[in-house]
């Protein structure tokens, strides 16, 4: 039964308005707090020193929290859970939060923390995509394998950053000082476009739905196009491949059940292997398209992605689903609030962190 | 004068109701069945089984035919013909019919079929647009005449398959054994950017607008520049053309006039190879521009193409016309709803395919 | 005190409607114009002979004057004063007309005209943005002091025309005599990749505002990463820079806030070297990231650009403020009638230039 205060259109804004939707400000926080605020909450963001006076610049964002580092984060939650606040995470959360404090922190949290730990071990990664029979790039165990151009892959590496490209095992040879110490795996480098695609899987509705695509944007390796052959060997430039934004892109239709189906899949493994809620909200599967149109899956990431920034205003994808501008960070906003509607608020919340 | 049923209002959508939009599921099939909803049409797909669950997830979508194969597509024209049906064509049905089966499918259609032979054959084609006095690159009639980097093009080359890149005449030579029984055309490579047009010229008002534009995304082409130029010598990478998705893009204002009149001229000279009605609806004009900004002229397209799907939810050239996100599958079924709304069907559709 | 005039909803579409925006119907006098519309202004295109048919076109550009060639402006002057019009300049004019013209003229214009002699000369810019703690790339004032790849630019190149990638210093011996007799700078290379912010200062609020982001879309250069690197040898394509159109892009959340304090500094610094006024209205900041994720700016251009073009139809980042289509040509009109409404007409308008 809903609660009276669950009744839509008590106060102004409805019945959201009683809930803080709260994340960190940094990543897709604007969009997730302007989708939040659209859809009737209210809305904080915690922020650093630095960025604090950007997130207070915006009119839908109700409360700025200023920490030292994000680093601090933790030291946040005991105001968070005064209030009567949601977390919506995104990949800074990943970046800044260990697993472990994760686990600790027990204000309520949109998503599944369980799936959290296949998420961050590549070996898990690839058993969940595997099963869900994507198609995935060959890995060397050893750099004497390596019998074609590869990347190099330092674990934990975030944002393209710690990411390498080795033409083969004599080029492989050569840097094994700078890979000495580290943990890494050798990706077979696909020869093809990278194109990721933004899904959301409502566990209210159970349906998947395809929010936008985009493909990132990387320094210095997508300027290297820009400089002609001749000069890139005396220039003596190494591709890097940190993500600095993203581009927007649309996907030839007759490859979108096949996206859509990839999309199913994933969940549905997910539910396997992290039951019986599995994968839901927003997530992303990155992937490189060859000549011939077949999908070659990188990575998947277990939640909102930056690249979904593009389409704050909408894209021509969430339009097919909404006739008003629906990002992503709305769509989970929306979520949230069906779910309280429906006094069905565990069903989007992680199991240890109830309302 | 109109007939009963074409007074606006009659039922909750309006006129248009009482007509289905149908179309094969693929290409652009989304955009063009959300455009005629919310026009007020009722939309039917004509799906595979591989296809039939994506285009099912949407609500705008009232009605799916599954079909084993696309080229089966004949099959369906009686149950079409039973409705009060009217197809909008696009780019698969280029693909998997043939125009045989075109010309002898009477069910009415959006656009003139006369002009499909024009666009088919690559000298027809070149005619119409030389005639229009758009800029041509040169084309080769034999190997031994290359004088400059080429693109092959075998004939009935869909969406950019079968394209190959040549540098110059020996490497024609060696690759002669792949060509020897193809037909093809030697065209020169035009060193620029690429740069796609949509237009939509109404037969009613007698106005041509410019709808969006972009660019294709290429694979694996668009991926070469990001692999150094040292590293490419041994990986052996050969260019190749596949579409798989568009980006968008914006043009520079100062040549937009000339854009505008580019396509004013193809409609012209439409006018008088496919006399009365020549090419109507939508269409796009592929462009390579050069240094010294000018528009060189790879093909044309007479109907709605798959660039279009990033504007779903509207671009920033159909805002000027339209205060509401028009894409160019809505403007398709706009038109058609005007000419119905004004006794004035049969100027939108193929003079053989009456209402 | 609102003279009657001002009072909001005299007349169909508010007291805007008594004004008229003017502009020169080129670069991004569509979006200009369309937002003055939106607002309630009458609109005037000042075109040429070839540009007319394409602004008559559109139903929200008032009135058209058709002139020769654009460099005859100043001859239109007159009617101008007649009006009650208010002047939105854009590139174009900086191309078209001098400083002296500019001054010269004396129809109400909306920015600061002092601030134009800073952003012509690459020396007084380069002291400006010193001054507000950018990154700057190295200049050389002579060819044989050169020590990295160098982008050569003319005095007064518009467009990206006028741009010539240099290897090395060799390479400017060799290229000497095309350069002989010109004027240019010499600006190191940065590897990395463009990234082009568009903002808006509102001198009635004091707040500042990131309305979109995009990268230019050049030719040759953009083209050249899909010629494979062997091919490029034998095509001996030299790269340029010609801008003819632009492409989407957002930006990395986690630097948003330094995009945010770069503007704000080069508006502080403008209101000291052009005081009391400064920099007011639309600008864009032009950078260049690297892989250690810093921001090399490559020019200011005070005023709107051509990018924001993208975004007629409102951009992810102007929906943060704005929950409407809101383009930097709409942001320049609404200024210009809030500014009506407060009778402060004059905080937006040139000093030289009153109402």
């Amino acid at each position: 039964m809903l609660a009276p205060e669950f009744v839509p259109g008590i106060g102004d804004r409805g019945a959201a308005e009683f809930y803080t939707i709260a994340t960190l400000g940094s990543h897709s926080a604007l969009q997730i707090l302007k989708g939040a605020h659209d859809e009737g909450f209210r809305t904080l963001a915690i922020a650093s020193r630095e960025t604090e006076r950007l997130y207070r610049s915006f009119a839908f964002v109700d409360e700025v929290i200023a920490i030292r580092r994000y680093e601090d984060f933790m030291a946040t939650v005991p105001q968070l859970e005064q209030r009567k606040s949601i977390i919506v995470p995104h990949g800074s959360f990943v970046a800044y939060l260990s697993l472990e404090e994760h686990q600790k922190m027990k204000v309520p949290y949109f998503g599944n923390k369980a799936i959290l730990a296949w998420e961050a071990s590549r070996e898990l990664q690839r058993q969940w995509l595997s099963r869900a029979g994507l198609r995935l790039p060959r890995q060397f165990k050893t750099g004497s394998e390596i019998d074609r151009p590869v990347i190099v892959k330092l674990y934990g590496a975030q944002g393209g950053k710690g990411y390498m490209f080795l033409r083969d095992a004599a080029d492989f040879e050569e840097r094994a000082g700078l890979l000495a110490r580290e943990h890494y795996i050798l990706q077979e480098y696909i020869i093809g476009v990278p194109l990721y695609i933004h899904y959301f899987y409502s566990p209210l509705t159970g349906k998947l739905e395809i929010m936008s695509m985009d493909r990132r944007y990387e320094t210095n390796v997508d300027s290297l196009g820009r400089i002609p052959a001749a000069a890139q060997g005396r220039m003596n430039v190494d591709p890097s491949y940190v993500v600095v934004g993203n581009s927007p892109l649309s996907l030839r239709e007759s490859m979108l059940a096949e996206a859509y189906h990839m999309g199913e899949e994933v969940v549905r493994v997910s539910q396997e292997i992290c039951p019986p809620k599995g994968l839901f909200g927003a997530f992303c599967i990155e992937t490189i398209i060859t000549p011939d149109t077949q999908f070659y899956i990188m990575e998947i990431s277990a939640r909102i992605v930056a690249g979904t920034n593009l389409f704050i205003d909408g894209s021509p994808y969430s339009y097919l689903n909404y006739s008003e501008p629906m990002s992503t960070g709305r769509r989970i906003a929306r979520e949230i609030k069906h779910a309280l509607l429906t006094d069905s608020i565990d069903r989007v919340l992680d199991d240890a962190t109830p309302l």
